[in-house]
């Protein structure tokens, strides 16, 4: 179980595991009791798929929040940085990961019928006009996108559908940026 | 002098120094004649400012390259990533590094001048249409591309003048992604 968890390996678990089983019994009894209370406390939102412990997340709840623009990411901590960014003024999805057909994950497995839904709803009530698929540069990123991308303008064709930009990162010189960033970085270029 | 190389400081320098003069005599005597070899046959090309040893540089000869678009870099090594991408169909034009009032290095030091110059040349006899600020997302950088941009928009109102995105490199998840880049790429989106 330990080593399904994010940034572990069968190595780093189990010495996850010996650091718990090998303390004070009253750590592992506190990680125990915090993870009970948050299964309890915690659920997904109806409308965004995020976690929150009220009815409805704080962000579909907030009425300062542009209901037109929607935003689709692949986990919660995507959502979580994005809104960090404070780049974002509309909604969001939350898909359950990104496709990997390999692993038999399709897109009944991330969740793309309730995206559907959830798209179709804010056309019909909220005059929803743009969305943004926010995966990562990566093959299943693209992946996801390009599935996300196809379902959206199939059904939609007026409503605009956007992708974050590829481009150059804070603080990086181009001399040391990679070439696929740098195409992007041209192709995506803005006016000054 | 070896300490004012790219990437080494004091410590590393010596260590080259003591490597050059420690080993066979041949080393060192190779990279002499390699040094002055290059310094004989290298100049720069009157158009671009870039390394070559004909007249003219390939990129500036080059009759299928689009004359009416110009890119503005800092440096050869930017260029020469930037050409690499294959994204840029246009010219190019270096400068001798970026702004550093810090350091004294102010917009003559980086070749300004010279680079104005080239544009009223390019406006007046390519219909030159668009200059790309091509420098990084770096307090440096991005100062030197305010300088730039404004030095052009004063004096050429109509031209497009453009910077990279701002986005996601390739490959990096957006959850360990740094807010700054991540907002850059939320504003620099582009269409789907
Ligand atoms: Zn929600
Ligand atoms: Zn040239």
């Amino acid at each position: 179980m330990l080593a399904e968890m994010p940034g572990y390996g069968p190595k780093s678990a189990q010495r996850a595991a010996f650091h718990l089983l090998s303390g004070e019994h009253a750590r592992l009894k506190t990680l125990i009791a915090a993870l009970t209370e948050a299964d309890r406390r915690l659920h997904r939102c109806p409308h965004c798929n995020t976690f929150c412990e009220s009815d409805v997340c704080d962000v579909c709840a907030d009425e300062g929040r542009d209901r037109t623009m929607l935003c689709v990411v692949e986990s919660v901590a995507d959502q979580l940085a994005l809104d960090a960014s404070l780049a974002w003024p509309g909604l969001y999805f939350v898909l359950a990961g990104r496709l990997a057909p390999i692993d038999d994950v399709g897109p009944e497995e991330i969740g793309l019928p309730r995206f559907i839904e959830r798209v179709a709803e804010g056309v019909a009530k909220d005059g929803l006009r743009e969305v943004v698929v926010a995966t990562s540069y990566t093959p299943e990123g693209d992946a996801t996108a390009y599935y996300l991308i196809d379902a959206l303008k199939k059904r939609w064709p007026d409503l605009r559908v956007t992708r974050l930009a590829r481009g150059l990162p804070s603080g990086l010189e181009i001399e040391y940026t990679d070439l696929s960033t740098i195409a992007g970085a041209v192709y995506s270029r803005r006016e000054a």
